[in-house]
């Protein structure tokens, strides 16, 4: 495969950021799931630029269901959205035919696609795409709902600002997750929030970019799914969320503080609890020997400052390989954490819902007349 | 998939702690490639415990390669490598029928096999089956090397202590490399690979045990590898990678780092070298939306704490849903960061190797007669 | 996967008969192959029906290519096309929400889908679809041509009339492929097919329909392509074959005449004829141990009767689960084997054009710049 | 993939007919599934050559399985199953290593491999491998039968000797498949069983070979199976048993039959019977659309004469491209398909089982504790 993932449900993407559409195939939905368009938009607009926090290309986002769908419900046929791009300026971009601009893929898409790729707005590397994601997340997101799993995602720092961690108790953690869900600027704490827009749009100011780390939480997952080995919770999750631009890193639990302590800090104890099993700490971020324990999934993804700045950069034309620089002008995020969030939750819910499927059959999630 | 990885050559892994055998099939491999027994074999003795920091149960890790190779070299037919169990004793571990250790698989394997799953050792979650992924990735590694590909790891941290980064200079990392790969301990700064010795007896000593960071670089890899959405070089490592028992973070270039920094600071550089273009820092671990841009593809990943540790831990007995409190015996790794390098060398290899069949065929690794 | 085959360039299918639009995604082509529309339209037109022997329902196959495509070159980005739907009649279809047309997938569909299935025209299960796989074979089968790979097929009997067969000498069958590529009505011998022409109109006034068998031939290919067990070139062929609605059967050389025949008159003896090894008969349809020996591939698809017929049917109402009967109305076609050719020298084309990007890497058919 | 099959429940094969072992690895098991011995054994008997119209080479078909198994039941980890071979008399076959078998894969191997493949007794195309796809096979068999699902195969014809075909009538049929697979020769019709064995034993006798059709059943199996398009019953079946030696042509129902009659005549009328929806007549072999429809699932596969024979036969040394001649020696089957037909029930097995898995999730075959 190339541009899918999914092994009981498949999930392709299509489109370039300045072609007539982008869009994705959902292929394995079961029949029956009651599509929620109000709640598309709803998603949609959260990933939507908005304020002097983004880019002043603002899509409309509408969105076509063109096959899939009858009657309000998924047919268990693919599922094809398509999104119209109306906003591409493509005279912006030429130099980019030739130019790499620095921390982007013009170079490496040269590289890959010996200078056939569609370089416009960066093309089929666009951030662009990330809506049509959106858009299927939002397809699965309530049938997981239906099932009493939440998900949901706050910008656990955002250039250099903190914000509390998410709570270890699944009830807590329950509620947290309508609160952010709910947020366009998805913090735990407003102070924070208002620092980290503070500092973004500073960065702006300064013709620069920041990003952070976007902190997510999965509850209500059965113990006992996943592999042991290469289909690990970790491994799949990882895979789709590392196909989001500007992620450069991902980690469960306590991630990378596990490294430098003690195992007898950080194994998470087993007591009963209510007829239940639970773990007292949540340090493997609900995963252990790479199967969900049902405690809650818990990971962090680094994300990296936006590479488009209005600095001048050193770089190359690689058409003659020659050493050149660079200004970008045009219409650019001086940070995308805090849209990036719902493409993750969108991702997530996407992998679970394939786990589930995979798991528990094609019908799992099948509304039966 | 369940317990395999890879497109143009699949990885299939099986056998248990206690079983008679575990092994690997590599199915898809070039016709052609010598297999070097003498190879194999050092690897393996990288993997295997040694000294007071590690478990006192050494296998003699003997392997037998039963299909795939004639006269000495792969037949481009599935290569099947058994590695036996001997020194298994399976009296240590029946109270894990019924009580989860904290940090282990016990609990959710009972959730997933409901019971059937082998208890002993860990079964099919144990350590003990990457001996099977070393020998695998010792197949493909001279393969690697002869076109020009070198993987090598070290433990970044351990315990607490640093060592120092790898080079940006791809020369001086391949020299890095080399020194690294013939080292049982793999640390570029001596002082601190003794510093980190002590604190892994230390915690031995008090019954405990420790985790760290391994930092992997491959050199000579071609620009123009990966895929842009799913299958990024980022998404098929970490895929493979946290597969690997202990793993949970992975982290490429500057990683969590470039969170909480700017665009201006963290955005490679592109320059003309010696007709070549390069960037002139990596923090972007070589790769660029997804696709490597010719700089050495640098990661790292977290390792937690060896869950096994000897102090008394709260837990479950999961057969009666009851709390109880669980004390290990036997023998036990207080770290295994040191010995899991060379499984995370192994891994990647397999990982590019799968990669670049695909790109440029299934017989780009073949010795043509 | 559902939906789509392939292992270097996977084909997704989507859409319903009366959807807005059906679909496809290539996913893995190669960059820079030209994209000749005239190609596509000529291609579409030989699928669309005509004349007395067609249905009545004619859609104008406008097709649109919304990305993957730039400056008239394959960017090596997912390819998605758009077929939209003009010509539906719904309210013909109402009753298929309940009944079962004989020999269709309406019941089977409501035992799948639960009765959340698109039921008007077949939905998803429609012909229809097809027109995006003629689409998706016009936009591979150039890239073959230039490779030397030339596809054709021709009805080798229908309603019980005989054509001549595909000559053995590749010479000869190539100029044979050329041949039937350009007639509207696939035969050899114009005889055999005036006949066949005139057994569809007689079984279309009676309300009745026909089927046949359609041979294809595949010249050009290199000797060493398939796999020895599960991937051989006859699995992946038939995979394809089998999901072209109404075939019912996929033979290889000679088939299921091999079966009552003995060993000395079938194996095809190998001789070297101008500096290379070929076969003097090709009973073995070019394949052996499932692995092509450089002759041509040739094989042969059952077709069965159109399953649409104007007489009155014994059949059940599944809603209530009671006997019933049906007589279709509407525009059906009394035979779609002379429209099926085409769709099946497409699929072959995908088939063959992943498994040769599998052997010779997804460059293989890049225009390089 | 190469040589695996299934997506929720995979089968992978290695081995060469002179190496230490063959063997199979089921990835994808239901936990919990009780492995017959006894059973196995006796299908690998259904396998072995036996009197005066097989080879003389017998192998005691020892089997081990080394990894899976617990106690006696499935972990749900995968099962790998090795299968010594000790008959092996690899002095017969130098010459194999240049000059071809007519009807044989040597010359394939040698374009595919390029000298390197394991040319002894055909290596990895060998039919030695079967009888690793036999014992998995006996595993999953004994499952499927648990959930109603019976599947038998006789020699619908051998040597032009035709034989009853199986009943419609589910219940009868249920009957002829508990007839058919408690036979060594299995089929229908007791006189024409003995005629085909003096045809194959005549053929024998003059050097030469014979072949025939495997007439295949599926009984129990639920409607609403199968995948509309690429995954279709009929793809995935022919798949995997187009896999198989010798197998050349495979169709479902009525076949190629269907290609010349009319639409009137083949359409399976639906009926309620006793409640449950059921066809009159199954020309359609139990499935519509790519769906099974309830229906017994019945197709018949076209087994070439063996290739082997001891006749003087024309033929190439592809090691200097000449003309020679070649006569065998040693101990060949003149009729494999009275062995095939156990293959070929193991290879259904296999592919229902996944079906089944994918459909119903991976817990459908398991016991639960």
């Amino acid at each position: 495969m190339k541009n899918s993932f999914g092994n009981s449900m498949a999930v392709t993407l299509f489109g370039e950021s300045h072609g007539p559409y982008t869009g994705v195939v959902l292929d394995g939905l079961a029949p029956g799931i009651r599509v929620d368009g109000a709640f598309i938009g709803k998603q949609l607009e959260l990933r939507r630029p908005w304020g002097r926090i983004s880019t002043s290309r603002v899509e409309a986002d509408e969105y076509q269901i063109v096959s899939g769908v009858f009657g309000g419900f998924t047919t268990g046929t693919p599922l094809c959205i398509l999104i119209p791009n109306r906003e591409s300026s493509s005279g912006d971009y030429d130099v980019l035919s030739h130019t790499a601009r620095p921390g982007h893929a013009d170079y490496t898409a040269q590289c890959k696609y010996h200078g056939f790729q569609d370089y416009r707005g960066g093309g089929h590397f666009s951030g662009r795409l990330t809506a049509a994601l959106v858009a299927a997340g939002a397809v699965v997101i309530p049938a997981l709902k239906e099932k009493g799993i939440l998900i949901g995602s706050h910008l656990k720092s955002c250039a250099g600002v903190q914000d509390d961690s998410f709570a270890c108790e699944p009830g807590e953690l329950a509620r947290q997750i309508g609160e952010v869900n709910g947020k366009k600027f998805a913090v735990l704490n407003a102070e924070a929030g208002a620092a980290m827009q503070a500092e973004i749009e500073k960065a702006s100011e300064e013709g620069d970019s920041t990003g952070g780390v976007i902190e997510t939480a999965v509850t209500g997952l059965p113990a006992g799914l996943g592999e042991p080995w290469f289909d690990s919770i970790e491994s799949l999750l990882s895979h789709a969320l590392f196909s989001i631009p500007s992620v450069k890193g991902v980690q469960f639990g306590a991630g990378f503080d596990l490294a430098d302590g003690r195992g007898s800090s950080f194994n998470d104890a087993f007591r009963v609890r209510d007829g239940r099993i639970v773990t007292e700490t949540n340090n493997n971020g609900g995963i252990n020997g790479g199967i969900t324990n049902g405690m809650p999934v818990v990971f962090r993804c680094a994300v990296k400052p936006t590479a488009s700045i209005f600095r001048n950069q050193k770089t190359v034309d690689f058409k003659v390989c020659e050493d050149t620089e660079l200004a970008l002008t045009g219409r650019h995020d001086p940070a995308i954490i805090h849209r990036a969030r719902v493409v993750v939750d969108s991702v997530t819910a996407l992998v679970i819902y394939d786990i589930l499927s995979g798991r528990f059959g094609t019908d799992f999630f099948s509304g039966r007349k």
